[in-house]
């Protein structure tokens, strides 16, 4: 239990660091009679990889997944599903000088306490590269709920001082057609500002911070557990599990806390025989139970903390040290992270999914007349 | 597994509803030998308790906890400890009227979808009331925390748009002593203000949203997983599973997205042999694993959804509803929560304090020899 | 983590030592919708009770279950289920000359080492009365279980050197008829003599060991996972959490590796449209998941270590020591273990049952069709 | 959760099936600081892996295990250790006549009827070849135990009706000394006869089924959890995870039911200053938790459910069906199984090394200490 595995029924245990041979991922729990390909996966790992924008590091890295188990002629089988990409652009060299150095604002000095050792060649298993690994399984979960209807999309709201106009009318089919640019943003006004911004941090040799928002739709009422594994609990922890996420909001967030309750509380009426609600103040989530509307989340990043200047840290031995960090690293972290922010919406939602199915007896019942 | 445990070598279950005949927890995972009487509890109740308080509901319970099992001679005995309290002030008439309406802004639509069943007295399983098991639990957790030096103090920082002058510089032990108000403000002149506000919003039958802020000291570097249960993963769950809660920070929160690198990062140097940060961003963790800085978390709530102006809504047999709230009930929900903030972070640290343990083989060569 | 919860989507956890105010359990993840009385829990704990017969211990119980959560208007709702019982016949005085002495066969020595400290009167946490709470969470189970045509009847099949005639003929409904002796026999002749045996036991100071035989039905296919819960795995592990139980057997059991795989093999063909297996050597699970055969497990206990002999042991100061323990206790184990035993497997099956539900996506499909 | 996933803190998920790309394991929460290679893991691969034995099948695999992650420099580094080994000889040609009947005696049925799909080339993730991952898990398990002195050998104790005669005086160390033949008898004259049936066995298309046993040394008292996690109760469900186990037995196992009280209990007394107990009829374990005695168990298993002679089954079709198992299969289980057994008793044995860390405040104390 150090920590790489989530989840209860849909459950995903990852293993990998930045500079070993690979990065992998088993899915243990994915329902049999799913269609899965290595094509349903990989568009979510070319998401991922860093390209030639500007507003990503220079690592150039195939991440070609391939599925080692648990789909036989092109289907689930409900045994585990290995999921790997192997690790072929390492410079190894430019992270020599960190060997001994922790970098401020990273997990060096951390893992150094906890452990007494560490991987350093790129972060070792603290690198951005280890969410690979659960953007190829949120990739599965994602197909398991595109079968349930729903969807899910993530976009920059703000990077630094730039912040996108409304778009919360848009549908997840919407939002993505309109976030073709490097940054993320579903603006394509606001794209150019950040991308300047972002050139003038790069310039400044520092970095940029920013805001992602997530939608998600088609979500049925009823997912979520009362008390500890409230749903926002749960996606509150898998969104707080990605690196350098300082703060969640869910529905209005911390706007909420401004408001009163007669502003706040979301009405409902009938419509078509159906409960509709008036507004999604919530964010689609009422005591921690989905309550059918979309989910609308709120993820903020700190800055990239691997920067070229020169900062004051201290070394493995107690000795103070000056570093300046070279490698090759993103500028700011938001647009790369939102294939990561959709992966662990995707794994929440399964497993609560999953979960879900055994809350009623008449559900029960549902399965085992169907199944005899 | 519907949610009501929490932990994984420090579990906690919880039980109970509203106006059933009480609530209580199990904490499995306790390690033996630790001092424990309920009077180490029993102010946690107390504070947690419904009072005459502007601040607070009407109702009165006397909340006296008592130890089942796990403690013999005033010593945990590693077993299992069970503590209960009884419900005696129910007036489940109160909420007659709302047997089959959905109240807005509550659990009650999404537990009848999952559930087709729920006890509405009070709100049932998802009234606040449930967390009084939780507190209890938290109280155990923190008598185990201040073993290793460790301590927590939530305070409430803004209710509706009234909020604190800084206090960041103030200890547990002073924010304790500050904070002696109905409402839970290290600052007497903000206090009276908010009091002021709270009786106009329930003169106009509203109720106010508000943020509390958490401050832990003398956590040990090294607490928390790499991966899915980085420590501010667990936090974050932690706190998004108190009811109401609507956002979380950590650190700078979202102020962070808007630094740049060389702004948010945490310089650090070596001070009489031990390693000193130059500041605290990051706000006690870096990678997901604490630093050995204090912790600091902020935390919004909603307004409390129950008022007494009508509201549309629905019924379970789907019609179209007005309803008019009456039941007693917490004009705002911060000042009460600030201990169910302290419990849920206890809970995570004593977890994390004792998986931590098992971390590293030179730890556990210590705890083997020592025992032989 | 004391490894007092048990389940993984159908949860129990229990607490409560032999001489604390009482013993109780929360169950938590029991589907919503199920009848569920005390009515239903209390002939179980009656079972369990040690009555007046020469086959069990003098001290008596009213052993009367409250049920304090998780049931509304006579209906679990799918949140935990607290029930509870409370301690009234405790002669502490009785165990005051073991506060110090390890009791040979004991638990004492392992608790004394493992926690630094135990609860010695009646043996603590390790008596046998903390079968009680399983017992009351197993009724639940079984309850469940019986919506879906499942049944399960343990039986004593050998006290000392007495077994009975071969009774696998016999449906749990015969099996009950048939039982109705102080020694839990399905053969009234066989049950006079290990009465006799008893009683010359008991003369000689001494205690007997003896033999339980499982017997389940109604069982659909498909329940338990595949490699490490298989359902042989969980059922192993949830007979040998029973103090005393030194061996199980699952089907042919040990017989089987005295057979060669021509006659061990259960061959299988069509008759009315349903696979009929021919033998069932297997005892009704095949690679670790149910066949649709019944199942069938030998437990085999050990003698009550609790003698009034003197034997040698030592005390918690390192000293050489003789006991002869006094005290109430079975003079055998099997006849009261038996409603344990239906517990436990009552236990492993609903979960089994709730988790089976998640396996494939046309079961889910069942259920989220019917939800919406 | 497909059940690929065990252990609380030493945990480990195994992936793959017969006939795909590979096998592999994750192992997450090895303590960081232990000596690690392929070297260490190596030699368990090629006890398990098939050779020319007449024991074994005549499938060839290399079997190379490589570390994939979790280890630098040789030193296990504290995060998930992924260990692959490729498949290179599959004749699935061999198994085509068998993707639509069911073996019987094989969990073919089961998987259908739960999973609704099964990969049918060698069993898929049924097959025994699955152990492979196990059993590299295991090596490192069992590399950790070495740290603390202790030791596991499993040897076979009967084949068919060929029993070895009494070996409980010699030592692990002695027992790999004795056991270098083809069926893992520490008797050469049993060994040969064990043969000779075996040939017999194949000659008539037929298989054996026989009995091992796991001796385990240096096991510190203290280890398993009171009730549910005793270490027996561990220990039961790890070897019955393991395929074709029919029957567990702990210390005297099935024989203390026969016993008297005055005839099974451990008598214990002073020497040198620590307890040393009289006999070893409990197998080591009181309670659930380890005495320090040497643990004892035997594992029961089934002959091969695969043979050459024709048998009544069914197809997935529904339709009555004769199967000749072609193929290549071990003609016994056990031989191969020894390896299996002792990763298992390993993986399980490390599990409850690391969680016992954290029962006591002492043992907290003396880690935290240590590390400030």
């Amino acid at each position: 239990m150090s920590g790489s595995t989530t989840g209860t029924l849909f459950t995903v245990t990852t293993w990998g660091e930045s500079h070993g041979p690979g990065l992998g991922c088993v899915i243990d729990g994915c329902p049999a009679g799913l269609k899965l390909s290595e094509e349903d996966i990989q568009p979510w790992m070319d998401r991922r990889k860093p390209g030639g924008s500007p507003a990503a590091t220079a690592r150039k890295e195939a991440d070609t997944i391939k599925i080692l188990s648990g789909v036989f002629e092109g289907i689930t089988t409900g045994t585990p599903i290995a999921l790997m990409l192997e690790n072929t652009d390492q410079h190894s060299k430019d992270y020599g000088d960190i060997a001994e150095c922790f970098r401020p604002g990273h997990a060096d000095f951390c893992f150094d306490r906890k452990f007494g050792i560490r991987d350093y060649r790129g972060g070792g298993r603290s690198s951005g590269r280890e969410t690979a690994a659960r953007v190829a399984a949120g990739a599965v979960a994602y197909k398991l709920l595109r079968e349930f209807g729903m969807d899910i999309c993530a976009y920059t709201k703000a990077l630094g001082n730039i912040a996108i106009p409304d778009v919360s009318a848009l549908s997840p089919d919407e939002l993505r057609a309109a976030m073709v640019n490097p940054v993320g943003m579903p603006d394509s006004e606001s794209a150019k500002k950040a991308l300047a911004l972002l050139e003038g941090a790069k310039a400044a040799m520092d970095s940029l911070g920013g805001a992602a928002h997530c939608h998600i739709t088609g979500v049925p009422a009823g997912l979520g557990q009362p008390v500890f594994d409230k749903l926002d609990a749960l996606l509150g922890k898998a969104l707080f599990s990605i690196g350098a996420v300082k703060a969640v909001e869910i529905g209005e967030g911390i706007r909420a806390s401004a408001l009163r309750g007669s502003e706040n509380n979301d009405e409902c009426h009938m419509e078509n025989g159906r409960p509709v609600f008036e507004s999604n103040h919530a964010g689609g989530i009422l005591g921690g139970i989905s309550n059918g509307n979309d989910i609308e989340l709120d993820v903020y990043f700190k800055p990239t903390p691997s920067i070229a200047q020169p900062q004051s840290t201290i070394d493995k031995n107690g000795n103070d040290r000056t570093i300046e960090i070279k490698g090759r690293h993103d500028p700011v972290i938001v647009p790369r992270a939102l294939v990561v922010i959709e992966a662990m919406c995707a794994l929440t939602l399964a497993d609560a999914l999953l979960i879900n199915t055994a809350s009623r007896l008449d559900s029960l019942k549902a399965v085992y007349s169907q199944n005899v």
